[in-house]
């Protein structure tokens, strides 16, 4: 499949290397070109723009940042929706907002073009090893075209239906579902020690039994150490998830209550100078508030 | 070793099952003496008072329903702290508040008795297998003592220290995190569904993932089919343990607003006349909140 | 009138002034013998014991501290219980929880006693010049038999209706409500501090208008002036109030959400040391997680 | 002084009857024409296009709806940014995020041009009085020369400072603080309703003392009556201060837990299908989680 690639960040990067080892056309571009200098050595043609990106391509997928990064691309001046051919679709695959999902469908179809959202689950190490899970939303034929794409980016696909929106949904959900268990953790931590109990043991008790699953043991584990300065996800980052969140349940009328918790842990953390560390410094928050550190 | 145990209630009769299988000497009472006749039948000698089930005894196991039972079988006319012989252990095996266990704690400790907690992790099917968690807490010789015990009733226990509180606040922490889960999941069920997705597509993506454990597929489970009258613990049970949680927060000295939020959610259930349901409710509540149902 | 007066707290010993000065027949007895002193110089007469106190009295009032004071005098061993006259009023004028206010009345009523409870708003100083409000609750003809003592108490009732727990639930939650504004003007001024704004600014622009009433003003100036040391009512006081009203909430099936809030603030300032201040330090508690301080 | 007037909506024409009333030259424009309909015949003149309500002024005054609304006036192609004079000054009346007057203050100050924020406080009845609380915000000298027109709109001016965002900040936190008022009465006549209590009580116990204040006696007044159909603010307007709030506590670094409460309550309001009801029909849905109504 001729595909395009725009957004070589870490995931970018890892997805884009996925796709070109599985025998597909690859034409990327960044924005800062340097990025794209080790996809290019690894066999991928590097385009210069946008539009150069677009020609002639099936598929054009992007895994940016943010919204802003997004509109941008794809509405602003010698963007997507300029530049892609009628009939092409735009595979979305970054973390998106309801409303500028929406948004930028909206534009594309009027343009006679098509959005494919796949957000996808999963960090860079383990899509290097093409074992993302996969959340495709948008019109059933351009969703069955991205298949062979989807084969060799991930694992599993969990098909939101035709609504690129409510694939942006499902991922931002459970970014806050695990924004609520680290949070939980953070509580649950706070309430042992002041009992005098040594962190490792409820660490053993929660994650040998009911929740021996990876986002106890992963988030768990930096709390019971404390490792709060090696930074996976960063407490601002953290903090744009629960935005997401709660923007989403606006739009849908869904209140988040759970999500209130840990966002405004989250907004003391970056008041008080911690937004660069991970954002399981919500636990040190709750630490805090507990009389703790 | 010579065994009493008062408390045959499922989890009780469970347990003790796996004590006399042990091929200890075990003497039991209940205070409804029907539901002695079993583990009776099984090879179980029966007394007919708490007296009598504290003779010539080196452990007296509890396994009861809630604080004033506790404290009742403890502390009232003819309980065990006028019954149970100097130096012997009192091992308390129910979910008990942290006042509750410092008061009996310190009852026991004047009279010259050792009390042991003990809370297990596992429902009665995981007891009657013998594979429960166990949480011991008390006087190191105390917990050595009632090893022999331990091995036949779990499959592995977890260290809480010298304070029997320390054991009880493990055990209703662990309580709390699941009820913070389920809340968290009827968040996400909630979102999702308003946009449109399946709920079993989030049910599979959570749980295949970051959130593989027991916690999410059984709960996730009943969100998904909305299989709220199939009650394991009732709603008014779960706002029993939010209020636990709460008091062991209160007397150390740290909120849990994460607990506020589901505490919420079960009492309007329970308001709504729901009190008898699964406490998985708080998800129909969060529904309802959202506009649904 | 016949009065019996049980505890001469600050607020105990200028509501028995007044009815001594509106000339009842007035005969006191506290615990600490001391308190009483100051009364009986004013005429009152001093009784050695509960039951002294009761001897021929058509009402006995207390005002105590707590629900366990109030249960202790009542229901204890040579308590109201077994010394008051069938027919007597046991009228309540303390701040008690709703289950202990139930506890206590139906205990009176089994013995052939009455209970009111009419519990009071307003501070020492407004008991002292006898402008109190008076929540009473009770049987219409026992609170009628009761007016001649609010008029020189008070001045003015609200009527609760017949059930002593309904008086109860209402001052419970003005109680509550006032821990609410605390609360929002604590993150009021943490957030308008953060842009540069002076507090006493938006204190002015505040109670210039829509909330021009005494819960804002005096508040609203210990917080501008974070005087904290000065304590009115101690943060861990407001934490049994709002512990009160959850058990309210939790007894009637009603959630109080803006109280967990607060709770959990009062709880942090616990945790900290600083459970001897003003409970606006829930507004200190605020500024912190804002980064502030 | 010279003044041009942008936004008749009924707060709108109410300041704008005052300043003409106040002997100033008055220009007006708006996007609906008809609505400039009135102050036209009461001798303000009518201009055409934004463009045109800038001739010539030292002072525009725009009473906006919304951010979107202010953005596309200041902004938007035709608007004051390119058709104010250098020096001349934008006076903002509405309420308005911080995010937003930052954006728009900035482009001003490039342009050469000032702006000054100045939310008002007081409903357009009060507005029509010339009794409107005033919060300035900006450069002294641009507030200097805005005093005579203060004089004419309001009874007091309430000092922000130099930042105009400073003024829209205190705004938005006297909305939050009613909220938040609001959701705690809703909380408080849930209550004390399934005590028993006739809600005309409380509201008296409350309004007469601690809470004799308009938030409380109006608001009070629509929830002892439910007379959330006679709509002044609406739940979706209420939803937006909440929104605006939020985002002013996630620009400062100052979690609002007490705001999240009853932005919770107004989304489900708004999901229920209650968005266009009166703001206090937040304290319905308190009702309605407690198992009323």
């Amino acid at each position: 499949m001729k595909v395009g690639f725009i957004g070589l960040g870490r995931m970018g990067s890892a997805i884009a290397a996925r796709v070109l080892s599985g025998g597909h056309d690859l034409l990327v571009f960044n924005r800062t070109a340097e990025k794209a200098a080790g996809i290019g050595q690894a066999g991928a043609k590097v385009a210069g723009s946008i539009a150069a990106v677009c020609a002639n391509r099936d598929v054009i997928i992007t895994m940016l940042a943010n919204d802003a990064a997004l509109e941008e691309v794809t509405l602003g001046t010698g963007g997507l929706l300029a530049s892609l051919a009628k009939g092409k679709i735009h595979l979305v695959m970054g973390t998106h907002g309801v409303d500028a999902i929406r948004k930028v469908t909206e534009a594309h179809r009027k343009a006679g073009q098509v959005l494919v959202a796949a957000p996808v689950l999963g960090r860079p190490d383990v899509a290097a090893a093409g074992q993302l899970g996969i959340l495709p939303g948008g019109p059933k034929d351009a969703i069955d075209l991205c298949r062979p794409l989807f084969q060799v980016i991930g694992r599993r696909t969990f098909e939101a239906g035709t609504e690129p929106a409510a694939a942006a949904a499902i991922k931002i959900t459970i970014n806050f579902v695990l924004g609520c268990a680290i949070e939980a953790m953070g509580e649950a931590f706070a309430l042992v020690e002041k009992f005098g109990v040594a962190r490792p043991v409820l660490y053993d008790a929660l994650t040998d039994g009911l929740f021996s699953a990876p986002a106890y043991k992963v988030y768990g584990k930096i709390i019971v150490d404390e490792s709060y300065d090696k930074t996976g996800q960063s407490a601002v980052n953290g903090f744009k998830d629960a935005e997401l969140a709660l923007a989403a349940g606006a739009s849908a009328g869904v209140p988040l209550p759970s999500v209130n918790v840990w966002r405004d842990r989250l907004l003391s953390a970056i008041a008080r100078g911690d937004g660069g560390k991970d954002w399981a410094v919500m636990a040190f928050e709750q630490a805090k508030a507990s009389g703790l550190r």
